[in-house]
């Protein structure tokens, strides 16, 4: 006699599809069964069971340049939670001189008690090769917190690692047992290009994809791959954007490197020129900037042979009003993106053809939890979270900021419509979300701690 | 309460590892749980609880050139039984004249009484095009009645299909929705090669080997390759030997074809110097012949990126005496190996870290039960049939005839030593092998219907 | 004091330009020099002076199905003598039981006393595998003749060699120390696509492009050149017209195997919905078809990058009436394009910017001499033959079957304007064209035995 | 009537082999010929008659860290004559705050009045980045000035350009019509690799090449080709010694960029295990390091083949005793090779098969020519310089210091016996070398200006 048995649905893992009931008892997944016996049940009939969506690229609550950008944890989560999402990983950034445990303890305090779905933090590597050698030295004891994942960075001023900074900080998590998720963009090409940019009177959004070519993002990508290979660091590219990248990524793979990869649905479905390009094309500026139709059909095509493993959003939402600036290189980078990510990927993915439903779920939950350490997450298994979404394929949804619970006003996929939509979400067995509606509470959400 | 539960093992499924346990009901799996309830218990600890093996490509009591092969389809099904196997896809080959259903019938008449395992039939399209066009016509009754994979030939006189006639049997299996298993070898040109050499006074078993070169191998699949996708049916490659065939197998993949394909332990394992070259050379002629070292590397990396995706045996076993001829060209082709398929790879594989757990039950089981059609074969799930096998991976054994089921006498393998064989097997529920004895019966098999 | 001397004009050879004069006695090209002494003298300003164009593959006054292509040998090599052209190699036919050698006879002696310029002959391997397996045992009589080149294909019924006659029609001139010339299709398969098309009333002249498939074309190369590497045999793809077929001929090239090959101006220039497709589809019908513009480009690129070597025509003219039939199956194939070959790459390779003046040379000319065994053709150089090109650059004209001296009454590149034509033209010393006007006589060409 | 005519011999041009004589007057080729007179005449029976060899890559008398290399620039280009090699190319390396051409002039100096053969002169851009911004806008006098090529590295502190500062200099370089030659090699990573293993006591010579893996040549490579491609400048990469560097070209060229490159005798015939981990291995310590048998066969088929255009030797003597260090990073990079460097090509290229004769005349002279510049040279053409060698293919020669001009006392090539020297060497029309003796004087060598 389970607590609850979800029954009559279609289970969807990453394995295949199966017409079985799911018993949950305890907070956990306690059986896949026929005809399982429980106190409650709900009934999942015409509906697809799936494992919880895992996040691993958020920005919440994140301060840049003044601003903060605009989902809070808690509006943040909400979104994620009523799209789907029951896992999110995000950043913590220690500041200078800041000791990394402070600084992740710190973060940590910030989401607490305001999540409404379960998370997990990467953790920024600062610029310690300038004056904080001290910070690679507390690289195990992050692994041991629960962190196991490092984001560094090879563009930016302020974060970017040099090749030898890199190359340390990698060796570092290897000796650790960690992983390193890593923003690839030959950071310091770009800055001339965009200063010549800017110098020759270039302000529109679109000199924003003008100046971070694609083959900068491909070239940092074939370095950072060698100084993997030569640390023995398992690296993870954030947010893939051009097919230049994808053959860098599986050229890399091929010679025997740990390398794997994720992109976002901003890549899989908006493009420069009609984006950026654009009247509003302020809003679509982040890094690495939007690309061609020939790199969405590359995307695809990579997430569907296993050269890309992962969707996350790199959710990171400002408001038109903080979007609106003099030039392209004022903008402050990211869109928002955290609710409508399970049902993109399903209707543009799956119902196009794209994508088989395993995939789906394999793209958007297990394969995320399995490469960022979530070893309770992203299955329907006994013993996993009972983190659980029935999904109603046949469920039409026109996307608009009104139909959203990002805080950010607008979101680059309005007037995109859907046939799938996420109708009841549970949380370790806790309904969060029921027909759609949001049900939880701030602070449903708990701090995971990530193997490595 | 189910029948049956197996318990304190650790469940392996094409996703993954789990520790749970198994329920199994009415000869299902009825559940995947924690704590089940039954009303028997199987103590699994220390071991494996896999799915059934699943072999797509196999030979018993085969007629060739006045002989039988010497397994028959009771020795043969047995021997599958005690490695682990519990379903095996053998062949019809329909005489001249003899329509398929026909033929059909006699060979299923053959095998059911006898057989210990489940067992289903791939139809080998006859030499139609000499004479015989209505064996064409015939091909979707045969889909329907369970046979939804036709066995071509590019090599071998009174099998063989030209360009001409395999496009034509191409075009009608595509359109009776079925698929195609293929064996890829430039026929014609072998044979010249063949001729020439013997003409030549070259004897020896080797020359089996230097008269069948991998290009004619790989060129034989690219031509295949274009065949299929000219007609719009799905070709999967039969015993893929050689590093030149995989990359003709990607490449037609990357060009959108679809194409797939097995290799099998003696591929994996063996190779034509030491093998073919050695003393008892002619004991290891079968075609495609063994080939190099740097091919099993090759295949193993295949197999492991999902390049090919079965391991299947060609099982097709001849004594020594039947094995003694005058000449290469004189010996029937084929060597044993039903039974250690599943140890073989999990000791060489799974042991030697270049493939996972799931992988390995995804190319002993799991994909050969999708590639096949097999519905309800290949998966740990609710819903499939109670094929499971209990693996202990501690086990060490040295294989040699005696060790092994097998009728031949003798093994390729002979003298291997591996850790990890089968303990305990079920088949829909029944257990017919319990700690590595036989106790099933003749005809616990069933002839199972495949799907499009 | 040389017998004349070119001065004044911009030398292009195979390794490059040079600013020097040109002498000539004796039918020779005697010096390269500064301030050469003659007793005549041309003067070039303002032109190249480059050897007198090579094409080897035209077939003049050549029956087919009734009917003779349109051009004769004299109003054939009248063309090419005025586009700049003095040698060319057409083919040997022979009929059914006809000994090649004399065969190759009657061919010479109908060319012989007619032709303007000087020839060779591919000897045609007939369908000796039928009935005439004398005819293989013929082959070094007739490179001895001074046939060394070997016409082939692998379509075409009556012609079409099947895997093992061509392996052993390759044996038999590698053994000869021969070179085969190759036309690749798939034919059977061809054939079949054909039927299927007019079975459901296709009968437009874009069918014959969609029934011969650039995977066809691509495979057939592939299993040829896998044949070709088998007996050692030097292969040479005639007509290459797809991005497919490069890639083919690039991977053998890379897997060692002595393989080269053509593309001829129609597939540099043309495309398959444009021409074939368009209101007078029929007459731009020739196998293999025309293709995309896609791949006119990748033609380009592969003669820039030494992929393809060499530039002829396959002219194979037939009137506007030949042409018009009830279906694309009827229509004979070829085009016309002896005379503006060299114009043609010049304008749209040289001027565009796509191949330099030297490559310009060398697969017009030097290139063609030296696979095809030429051994006084194709180069400005001390002992070779004095057939030389002056080539006006600056002249602007505009094709038309007025501007030219073709007999079919029509060009596929009517009403193309290019700059450069040749004005003057030396055969072995004689001025055949004299300010774009022919001045030569019937029978000033010679065969020319070539060697192997 | 000519100052002087080689008769007899066979002329190899990159065109091909002739069989002409060769007329000289007024210090230029004056003419290829049959039947040249002349006021002198050499004869060159049995010989080649072939350009004289361009070394594009040589240091001489080069100061680093306190040392000198040990050829002066009379004794190497004495060494290069012997060899048949009429023209280098050495450095200039600005110091710090001196104006590019004042360094031009002063390094000028030092060679004039001293040389043996003809030179010109790569511009090393120093580190302008940090302190010498004004050295770029001085780019354009310095290509006026005849040094159209201009020397970076991506290693060695002190003149290590980091990605800005290279794509800065390529800008400028670009800008000006110059071409860049390039020191690919990941340096800032390197440093640390060696600055490990020094810690780790790792001082064997064979660390010298662990310390340089491959992949930091072909990464280094991969960024410097983006950052051409981006500014539009001619790129030429020095020394390759790698497969993986091979590859990198091959591909950056397939994107269209323009890039070229060279590899060495060293790279060609030598190897890590075998030298640096050799006795002796400290003298075999240049950079990049010498590699393994499978990267010298890639080097042979990427000549041949047309990945890599030009053999130059980076000659860079220092004496046994400077070779002596206590550690592989104290040791003094480079080694000797200026002498028997076409003797080398033309005996394990030409009489090995790998390389045609008129390869080995591109790739050691007319290649480099044309890569570098160098209008009058590199060519057996009227109206270029007469630097001509007669070479004897026949002549045997073992190689040690006694039969070479080399300062060093010690060559890499020791007891390599080679068919084929140089008997003979004009350097515009003056013997200097004759049956093997050098006859020059000091002063006989100009500095040649060199065009973009």
């Amino acid at each position: 006699m389970y607590d609850l048995v979800i029954r009559n649905g279609l289970l969807i893992t990453a394995e295949g599809a199966l017409d079985a009931d799911l018993g949950i008892s305890d907070a956990q997944i306690a059986a896949l069964g026929l005809g399982l016996h429980g106190k409650r049940f709900i009934d999942a009939a015409g509906c697809y069971v799936i494992p919880g969506g895992v996040d691993p690229h958020v920005h919440l609550q994140m301060p840049l340049a003044g601003l903060v950008s605009t989902d809070s944890f808690r509006s943040g989560s909400v979104a994620a939670a009523c799209g789907g999402t029951t896992t999110f990983i995000d950043f913590v950034t220690p500041g200078a001189g800041e000791p990394l445990l402070a600084a992740l303890a710190a973060r940590k305090a910030e989401a607490q008690g305001e999540v409404a779905i379960d998370f997990g933090l990467h953790m920024t590597v600062p610029t310690w090769h300038a004056t904080e050698e001290q910070r690679l030295l507390e690289v195990p004891e992050v692994v041991a917190a629960g962190c196991a994942t490092f984001k560094m960075y090879q563009a930016y001023d302020g974060v970017m690692l040099d090749d030898v900074a890199l190359l340390r900080a990698l060796a570092a998590v290897a000796d650790a047992g960690g992983r390193v998720v890593l923003h690839s963009e030959t950071g310091p090409v770009i800055d001339v290009l965009r200063a010549d940019a800017l110098a020759e009177g270039h302000i529109e959004p679109i000199w924003h994809e003008y100046t971070r070519p694609a083959q900068l993002e491909a070239t940092a990508i074939h370095r950072a791959a060698e100084l993997a290979d030569l640390t023995g660091c398992p690296l993870f590219i954030f947010h893939v954007g051009c097919a230049e990248s994808i053959a860098e990524i599986v050229a890399a793979h091929d010679r025997g490197i740990d390398i794997h990869g994720e992109t976002c649905p901003q890549y899989l479905l908006l493009s420069a020129e009609e984006h950026l390009g654009g009247a509003q094309g302020a809003l679509f500026i982040c890094a690495p900037p939007l690309r061609d139709p020939e790199d969405q059909e590359a995307l695809w095509r990579a997430l569907a042979n296993d050269e890309l493993q992962v969707v996350s959003t790199d959710h990171c939402p400002w408001t038109r009003a903080e979007k609106t600036r003099r030039d392209f290189a004022q903008v402050p980078g990211g869109v928002p993106g955290i609710e409508a990510r399970l049902s993109l990927v399903h209707h543009f993915g799956v119902n196009r053809g794209l994508l088989s439903l395993e995939r789906w779920v394999q793209v958007c939950s297990t394969n995320a939890a399995s490469w960022m350490g979530l070893t309770t997450k992203g299955r329907l298994a006994p013993g996993y979270d009972a983190d659980v979404v029935i999904f109603d394929p046949a469920r039409e949804k026109t996307i608009s900021p009104a139909t959203l619970h990002e805080a950010a006003g607008w979101t680059p996929y309005n007037g995109f419509s859907v046939f799938g939509w996420p109708r009841t979400v549970l949380l370790r067995g806790q309904m969060i979300v029921e027909n759609e509606e949001y049900i939880g509470a701030p602070g449903d959400g708990r701090f995971v701690k990530r193997e490595a």
